[in-house]
């Protein structure tokens, strides 16, 4: 197989200063091992996290709600417009081999809850404002036996990413 | 305006004995106020809710997930295909002038999410297991400034949703 | 099964008198077989077809592209809003046990070639302006060995929906 | 901007020797000219243009029907699992600057008009065998003033996508 390890980045497109740092080094951290950041598209989060990788070199995908390509933000190295409107959030959690979540409000929740439907690993960090830090450790409903993964660090999320892509790869 | 009302009842396909009985009540009260009962068209609360509008002669309309008629529960008057997976979580929320959640698990949760989203005024059963009781009473995120309205008996439901119908025909 | 066998009426939203008289009684036929009609909710043959059903009593059903119920015409009975786009091509003729096409642009076009595609009986007016006429009688391609059926008169139409009906339902 | 030129290769997914030879030249050409390669992610033409741009170091993404990477090509360095079905053929057009048909059935046909809906620039080969040749210099309705390009060899084919991507950097 060719393609790379893929890891979606979910957040809201608010500009908050904790949410955003997070993103951004998260977004470096994918790109220096080699991974692809996958995002909505959006401000806030989103636009962090595709920064981080983009000044990192790596590759980044956004997934937009929106029709046309000038919506997006600026750091994509491939843009998918979709005019799907807000179900666009389940194609994001799908384009994923694992799912971080960084805060969030309605919109993050709903990536959540469809990642936790679609059997993806959730990384969730737990010093984030927004919904990430609430659902950190916890199960969604019972039909899986996991739980989300709480992170409280850049070296958390970067350790138990390399542990997933390791067990994935064997 | 030819059409009715059209309250979205959501939560999870499991069998529970308590969301299954407030479903079929939400779906008898709904069909004898004339208006439309909308689900996702499978088990549990949506076959119960469903069940409830249909014994009431009421109009049943089931919006699944998969591509063809026969998976859906047979309480609908209208059954719509989708074959577009979970992302018609969203067109579930969309097609309501109201959201009733009963219980839920991860599906139901993406689902209040999205009506957040969308703006749909959602009321959402304490005395059901699952996401509604976790979030009636509670702002999802703070772009609205309304909360999800906590309803703890049929009673208190059929005054809302008689509120919020006269309300949107004024 | 609850349900009344489903037709979907399918052309564009432009207003072509030859169409639009066909689209009216075309919902008028349907109606008074005591089916549903569902079309995508906008103008033109859309609305024509929805109207002819309503005057006839018939149960009428929109699926809209958009988010908000207000754009659709006025002649239905249940709104789908699914804010998913032109998307909403390919539910609206899963949504049939049976499409029928009247004239159409690319919209319409792209509805045929779905409805090919997800094995759908088709029959296209031969006497309306547009891809109905261009593509009655012949195969899209060759994953099926039937055509689309052609039908050149609101008679023949009743006839070939009386006949996939009663073939359907034995 | 960062992103590069996007051009999305729609063609059936049976294997037909004329037509997988044509979207391994063009996949080929799209890479050498540092522009990226989207597809449906499936067999046929989608795998042969991929390959031909894999082969060429370009980049090349995967949107596919499903909701799982394993059934994608493998030649695609972003894979996009989207659950969604056909309705994905609409995302498939959405995500180029411009569409390259080569031959094609049902699916094909249903981008084709989604394209034309969706105002990208669309280039069909005549040569292929499928609706490519069919509606290569046509109009698909009367909504624009343009018609489908007709494209007869790789020659042709870069040359117009060089004249579009010059006249869009402009």
């Amino acid at each position: 197989m060719r393609r790379k390890f893929q890891v979606v980045v979910i957040g809201d497109s608010r500009e908050i200063e904790v949410n955003n740092k997070l993103a951004f080094e998260t977004g470096t951290v994918i790109a220096r091992n080699g991974w692809i950041v996958i995002t909505g598209g959006r401000a806030g989060v989103m636009q962090a996290a595709s920064r981080g990788a983009a000044e990192a070199d790596g590759t980044v995908v956004s997934i937009l709600p929106d029709w046309n390509f000038a919506v997006g933000n600026s750091y994509a190295d491939v843009v998918l417009p979709t005019d799907i409107g807000y179900a666009r959030n389940s194609m994001n959690v799908l384009s994923g081999d694992v799912v971080v979540a960084i805060g969030g409000g309605a919109g993050t929740l709903s990536e959540m809850a469809f990642a936790w439907t679609y059997k993806k690993p959730i990384l969730a960090f737990t010093e984030a404002i927004g919904w990430s830090a609430r659902l950190a450790g916890e199960a969604v409903d019972n039909t899986r036996t996991d739980k989300i993964f709480a992170v409280s660090s850049i070296q958390s999320l970067e350790r138990e990413l390399k542990r997933i892509f390791t067990f994935q790869r064997n």
